[in-house]
């Protein structure tokens, strides 16, 4: 069914497939190696679920991932190299909750002192904390009790410790915030280990010191656009991979393994492909042997995450005279679960609320015309910081579940025996001479821009390492 | 990033996308009402997961599905039109049990009497019958425990059930079995509303006046090839579908509703299209406008079922004379799971046992070499018929994980919570002028032949609806 391209082939030692912050990393790695290679991208742009726009009057927004935070040492030190601004997250003043009863309760720091269901929140998010410090977040199949957890789902763990619907609804919104999806889709070991990743709930939490604490001056895509510029013309945008064919590695292998990779227009040839995509993305991919049923498994079984990012733009950020933060958490029957002050670093001007829609939320959000969605936000904010917040100077929206290449955010997670199904391999370990980065693929801050890099680095270290032992005389490969 | 095909359009009414029995059907109904379509099929056969091969010494294997029950009474009436016979599969004799500690039980019936596990294992999935009687198969979230069920994997139900390990590991091999998927894989509610389509769990599970009653005689794509004998050249192999758009049906709808679809060759425009594409093939296509959300997670949250599906082919039935119905189960660490006579019509030369590898025993079995993989299930067969099952005239075998299309079998699982992210319209309720088929979206024998083929007719009735009332002068679509 291939068809046969008569278009021009491309040799390289490596092609990197995928011009998110994966693969821009790996390719960074490569050409910091001097190693010969050419990055290709199906979009138009680089950058992947990092979506920095700048609108109309000038301000800028993140549609897709925004934040950095200290511990993200990688994704911190790439930003440096390229001189690219951050500035501390807004979150002074007094933040708000408003309770599934519409009940406008407001607070600071991480949750209110006191109400329903906070005490067996605190208790249970602490026992993820203390279940994670158990979790191998390197050989996750190592984890004491790795079968038991991910043979349930969050939601069942949490019903096993609490049928306080309060903190069930706080948990809810816990999962929602951090992976776009319901507790009941997601395998706990699953949470167990990104909570392990980053570093203990807190860090995935909170904003000061932790994964919220900054913003890039210039958008998060800014040190994406730095590399893409660095690497020039070997990065090549508009090249949709279609199918990845390689060379056995089996007894009869030939002398050097050939990774062939097909584009809709282009045909390249290398002796090592990184393949830097969303889980979804590779599945979708032809590939030639076909991918091991572990590796097929941990795929199929990581759907993506659902969120809509929604950005109002206002005169000023008028949230902050009244004394409030313009962070939130909205427990009501609004499309919006989390508020916040998304407004330009201190001298510019504008004030910006972005809000978020998570899972079933978005599945009816989206479902409403673009008139009612945009009311239906600016409701939400309406219950946060007041009724200005119903008079936007600049009104935007990034529904990623429609994104023809991301389709869905932040990233994907693991449903139940999705883990185990993939056997030991099937996560990340390179298949014959294609080795796998992206986000879902890191053992820190896996799901962030930070683990995005990670494992593009690792991944590049394993094709030198590969290329090396080969030259060296070792495979010839 | 779509390419602009220059080559040609092709014009008709109605464009059905797939030519496994779902698309067939569909495409069948659609010539009974004298329609105007065109069916497009990525392999060059039809049939899909049912695929009969003749072996060079002239025995016919099925490799995919191949059982055809009593109550699948569309697939019986599509058999009988065509003129393609069946006969009774082969069960006279004992049955084998090899048991997880290497014991060989034979028995008779459904299984054995007694033994370790089997009442546990007897309660519960009599328990599941029971909760399988209260779902809803065509409206399955009007299903009064829905939310409960869907929030839960199989083995969490069937461990609050028993911890009895030996009724456990008879309750994974029914679920592998019957799903290819392991029991914590797969969502409670799903495998209720499946035995529900079944018309229970009896049905699923046994042979005679149940789903593997009969066997075809020319194999189980005959009435597939009969079909498409019957279309003729409306039905276009080697077409492989990457991207599907349509008109907006919003408030600013164009007079007529258009549907394009793009293959790697060609272009075929039409008012309506039919999707009889597994799960993970439609999520793979280009949709503009993208699916809504609920589409998409439905969708997302459901891989395909592990299976190998592998024939060891004898000079006679040689078990027979020795009692034995060549029929078994085993819960040892061979790879395969179940054993069944595949050898032909009582007439035919020959014997044949065909066995199948599941799931998490696929996983390990796939990556044998070949040589290794054909002893690993020789020695199963060998434990369950004697030494003699070790000297195969032939041995074939088909990995579905492997299939380029189908990329698994028997069929798409929903994994927990996957339903209820669908929301009401996100399993088979028409996108626009876009319908969906397969068996995946039936509500009687979901999963088997029967099931794709009733889905297919349900489709063109679908469509042949829609088409007449915008002809009547409705919506001008």
């Amino acid at each position: 069914m291939e068809r046969q391209s008569a278009s021009h082939l491309i040799e390289s030692d490596i092609i990197v497939v995928g011009g998110g912050y994966a693969g821009l990393a790996a390719a960074l790695r490569l050409h910091d190696n001097a190693a010969d290679f050419v990055l290709v991208e199906a979009a138009d742009r680089v950058g992947g679920r990092v979506l920095t726009e700048v609108r109309a009057d000038g301000v800028t927004v993140d549609h897709g991932g925004q934040w950095v935070g200290p511990t993200q040492t990688r994704l911190v030190a790439l930003a440096a190299r390229f001189g690219c601004p951050t500035f501390p997250t807004w979150e002074k003043g007094n933040h708000i909750e408003v309770r599934h009863d519409g009940t406008r309760v407001p607070y600071t720091g991480a949750a209110p002192e006191q109400g329903p269901g906070i005490a067996a929140y605190v208790r249970i998010t602490g026992l993820l904390d203390a279940l994670a410090r158990t979790v191998d977040t390197a050989r996750p199949r190592r984890t004491a009790r790795f079968a038991e957890w991910d043979a349930q789902t969050a939601g069942d763990f949490f019903r096993s410790e609490t049928n306080e619907p309060e903190a069930l609804r706080r948990l809810d919104l816990a999962v929602q915030g951090l992976w776009c999806a319901e507790a009941d889709e997601i395998s706990l070991f699953h949470v167990l280990f990104y909570v392990a990743a980053a570093g203990g709930f807190e860090q995935l939490m909170e904003t000061r010191g932790c994964a919220q604490d900054s913003r890039f001056t210039g958008g998060a895509a800014a040190p994406a656009h730095a590399v893409a510029a660095l690497l020039g013309d070997r990065v090549r945008l508009g090249e949709r991979v279609r199918s990845i064919a390689y060379g056995s590695e089996g007894a009869h292998a030939r002398v050097r393994v050939r990774v062939r990779v097909r584009t809709e227009t282009s045909e390249f040839l290398a002796r090592r492909a990184i393949v830097a995509l969303p889980p979804h993305a590779v599945r979708a991919l032809d590939f030639t042997p076909p991918l091991p049923p572990g590796r097929a498994a941990w795929l199929a079984h990581a759907p993506m995450g659902r969120v809509a990012k929604v950005h109002a733009v206002y005169d000023t950020p008028f949230w902050r005279e009244a004394g409030l933060s313009g962070v939130a958490t909205l427990y009501d029957d609004g499309p919006v679960g989390v508020v916040f002050d998304n407004s330009p670093d201190a001298g510019g001007p504008y004030g910006i609320l972005v809000g978020f829609v998570y899972a079933d939320r978005l599945d009816r959000f989206a479902a409403l015309e673009e008139t009612a969605r945009r009311a239906a936000v600016l409701d939400s904010l309406a219950s946060v910081v007041g009724p200005r917040a119903r008079r936007p100077r600049d009104y935007t929206e990034k529904i990623w579940t429609h994104d023809p290449f991301a389709r869905g955010g932040y990233e994907a997670y693991l449903t139940p025996g999705g883990w185990s199904a993939a056997g030991e391999d099937g996560w990340r370990a390179p298949t014959g001479p294609v080795h796998w980065a992206g986000t879902e693929t890191a053992s820190e801050w896996n799901g962030y821009i930070d683990g995005a890099v990670s494992s593009g680095y690792r991944a590049a270290d394993e094709v030198l390492a590969a290329l090396r032992a080969a030259d060296a005389g070792g495979t010839g490969r």
